[in-house]
């Protein structure tokens, strides 16, 4: 066809197929959100709007992408789970990594007015999107643990942080001085003491993130004539 | 720190780097479109609304990414080109295909509503992502022919197509049929007998696409006290 | 240093991690062994001295990798298997698979003369070498059995075919056609009917391969005065 | 057939394919030939023998990969250059990688008593190998110019070292202090004045190491019957 002359070009194309049999996991992350947030003005350290869009962006893929089996979200990223046996697009990298993201970034627009039904959003936001390959169940957990201790980290001492300087009224330069090298206790320790807060009981959504998993759902698949009905 | 116990797990990440000193072109591609221009009742066969949205997204792009040197873009797909000496993310193929194709996929459902003020957005789009390295400036050039024959040759097909249908009043059935195995003056001939359509005379942007470049402007750097101004 | 204005052309290298924490196989294979087989009139269907050498090979090749746990060979390949947890080369794809066959096919010739006195080595030999990456035991196994049936089925064909025409006076040929879309069970019947041949009770390193594993010796750690000596 | 239960195993395979269009270079690298060179009592700086041996295989893999068009030897290694438009094995990196090396490996113990007739091999050697794509003439130009260079940057060191250690009586210690960060006319000149060598005078093929190509030859393909003959 009249192509052909041209078509040889697509032989560049490099497909890279993730190793079958492993789970993969698919993490997403905003691309200069430290700014993105500062310009929509989002409440410190956490915006329970901007973390409910983010979960309602990640349920739009999940319903998409049923090859998704659990999806963990903190801060500004989301990290997507596919079962070890997908076929998902034939485990093609590329396909993945690009489908998903993309969708997240469209979603997060799509629904940002029922998160932020005041604020208009300033300009199109962007995420990265990676694929990795975890071989073992134990490897795998051990991947949740990583971003759920680095949601833990950063979320108590961002907590520390803005309590000396929102409430303890102290410059930002002061309150981070204050806190280079501190162990978890000295930051929960300010917490209580100073400003008579237990991180404990702050809402865990904060403190450990956000998970997704599929619910086995009964479903009616038929009504008798006597008014019961089968489900499955 | 008391992340380290699962930060080996980030050592399961596996980096693919375009190769050095060749064109990179990144083609994002909608997801399902045919369907998504079904349910958005978009004119057959083009839809200067979706065109110069398309558009829109693609000059954002660009504008944030100025290794961007050229842009095509032609039914449902974009291709985004980066000068050789790019190093834009360490040219990590991941970060570059997530990244471009995320804030496309944003800016698709930010700026809908400036091309399509009386249609809402029925649900958030998705695009596939894919990088490509050619070695030769020959190659690129190959590349562009071969998205611009690919565009001319659906676009002719389908404007008959739906002339056969719309103007002709055949079923899609018998249109396919009639124009199954046809070469392209059949297709232009049709055109011009039965429907006084001359395809040359049709707007380039549907025959040959869209592209973007980069043009040189000349900026006032400084203004004269005798009023006049230096630009560069 | 001097070098400095050319050694960019060193980052063309792309390099190419194994995942960690999965089984790595590496198999090389002999290149044209058809043709070798011939011109050095190698026994049909198995040639002992070559078999024998094969494995001689493989054996100087595990001694100096320890990391290898098993080693797997049949025909003119061999399989060399790495345990989860190899850091061998940093697990770089290209260094593991070529420093194997380079050293394994330097083996050959090097040992060649110990297993064919009689016979002089008409060419140096070639082999081609590949890694794969098995992420569960489950796996592994599985791949052990693949070419283990290889072997099997392989030599139940060349065992018959062999019998027909160098016993039975069968042109090869008229063998092959005999043999063609025939079981299992009718190739063992005309093994045993015509030939007396009981394939079962041939040696089971024509049958099965051949593998090669660790195995634990007690060393000599220190002669005690009384003569009795301590071992680990 | 019987295989299929396990022939799955077969899809974890990931193929990587060297990008079209671009000149393929296959260096291969003795693995600890410092030891191997002390070994075998080569002489120093430069053994001839193991010179030629070294060429002497390069040139049997390049008569049996006709697609290498150039090769370049120095040291332990050896480069080889695929022609741009090379389909060798698909341009899959294992089987070119691979099969070049083992190639070289056993040509090198099969070739080494024509070259060492008085000094039995005492262990087979092994080689390394990598494949980089390079774009341009320009890059593979000065790829050539980076192994050359680094030819004569340790031929000059190492000449210099030997002289001063064999002729000059002085200790490895002694003579790699006084070499430390000197620039390469200091080491000419401890050449010259102290030995009365001039480096320019040494033969090229130490200098400079080996470099192989294609030459075009006349064939007699027809002989006339008055005795002239047709050649090509
Ligand atoms: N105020 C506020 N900021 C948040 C919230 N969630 C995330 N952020 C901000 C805090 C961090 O500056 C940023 C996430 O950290 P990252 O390491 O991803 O940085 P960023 O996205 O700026 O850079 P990147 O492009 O990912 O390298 O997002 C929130 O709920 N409220
Ligand atoms: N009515 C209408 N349809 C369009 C227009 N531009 C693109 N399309 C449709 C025509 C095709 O069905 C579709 C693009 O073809 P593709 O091969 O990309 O198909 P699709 O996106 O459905 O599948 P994919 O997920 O890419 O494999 O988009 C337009 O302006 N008007
Ligand atoms: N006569 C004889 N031939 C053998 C023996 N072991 C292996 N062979 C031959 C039989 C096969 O023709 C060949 C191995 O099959 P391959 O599929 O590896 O074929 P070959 O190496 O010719 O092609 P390749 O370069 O690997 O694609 O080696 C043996 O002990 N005796
Ligand atoms: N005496 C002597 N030594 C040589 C000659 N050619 C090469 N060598 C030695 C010098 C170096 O120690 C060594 C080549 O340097 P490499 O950087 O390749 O080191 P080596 O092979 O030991 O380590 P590697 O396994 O490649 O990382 O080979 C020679 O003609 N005579
Ligand atoms: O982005 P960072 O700094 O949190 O860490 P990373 O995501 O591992 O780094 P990169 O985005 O460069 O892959
Ligand atoms: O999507 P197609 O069919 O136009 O062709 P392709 O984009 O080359 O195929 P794929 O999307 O599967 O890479
Ligand atoms: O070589 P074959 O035909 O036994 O099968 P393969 O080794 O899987 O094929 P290739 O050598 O081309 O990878
Ligand atoms: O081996 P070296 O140190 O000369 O340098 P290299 O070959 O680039 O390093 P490696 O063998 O580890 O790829
Ligand atoms: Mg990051
Ligand atoms: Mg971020
Ligand atoms: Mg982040
Ligand atoms: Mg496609
Ligand atoms: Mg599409
Ligand atoms: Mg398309
Ligand atoms: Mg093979
Ligand atoms: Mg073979
Ligand atoms: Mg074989
Ligand atoms: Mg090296
Ligand atoms: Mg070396
Ligand atoms: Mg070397």
């Amino acid at each position: 066809m009249a192509c052909s002359k041209y078509e040889y070009v697509k032989k560049f194309e490099q497909e890279s197929i993730l190793l079958p049999n492993t789970y993969v996991v698919i993490r997403i992350d905003g691309r200069g959100f430290h700014k993105f947030c500062e310009s929509h003005n989002f409440e410190k350290p956490n915006d329970e709007r901007a973390i409910h869009l983010m979960n309602r962006c990640a349920s739009h893929v999940m319903e998409l992408t049923t090859d998704v089996m659990l999806s963990y979200g903190q801060s500004d990223e989301y990290s997507f789970i596919l079962k070890r046996d997908s076929t998902l697009f034939g485990r093609r990298a590329s396909k993945i990594e690009s489908s998903l993201v993309s969708l997240f970034a469209s979603c997060f627009v799509f629904y940002w007015k029922d998160f932020f039904p005041d604020l208009s959003l300033k300009y199109p936001p962007c995420f990265d999107s990676r694929s990795v390959c975890y071989p073992t169940f134990e490897n795998l957990y051990d991947y949740l643990c990583w971003r759920q201790v680095d949601c833990h980290i950063n979320n108590l001492y961002n907590t520390t942080f803005w309590a000396l300087v929102q409430q303890g009224g102290m410059s930002p330069l002061d309150a981070e001085n204050k806190l280079k090298g501190t162990l978890s206790n000295t930051k929960n320790e300010i917490l209580f003491t100073q400003f008579n807060i237990n991180y404990n009981n702050l809402p865990a959504i904060f403190r450990k993130g956000s998970i997704l998993i599929w619910k086995e759902v009964k479903e009616v698949v038929k009504t008798n004539p006597d008014g019961t009905s089968v489900s499955r």
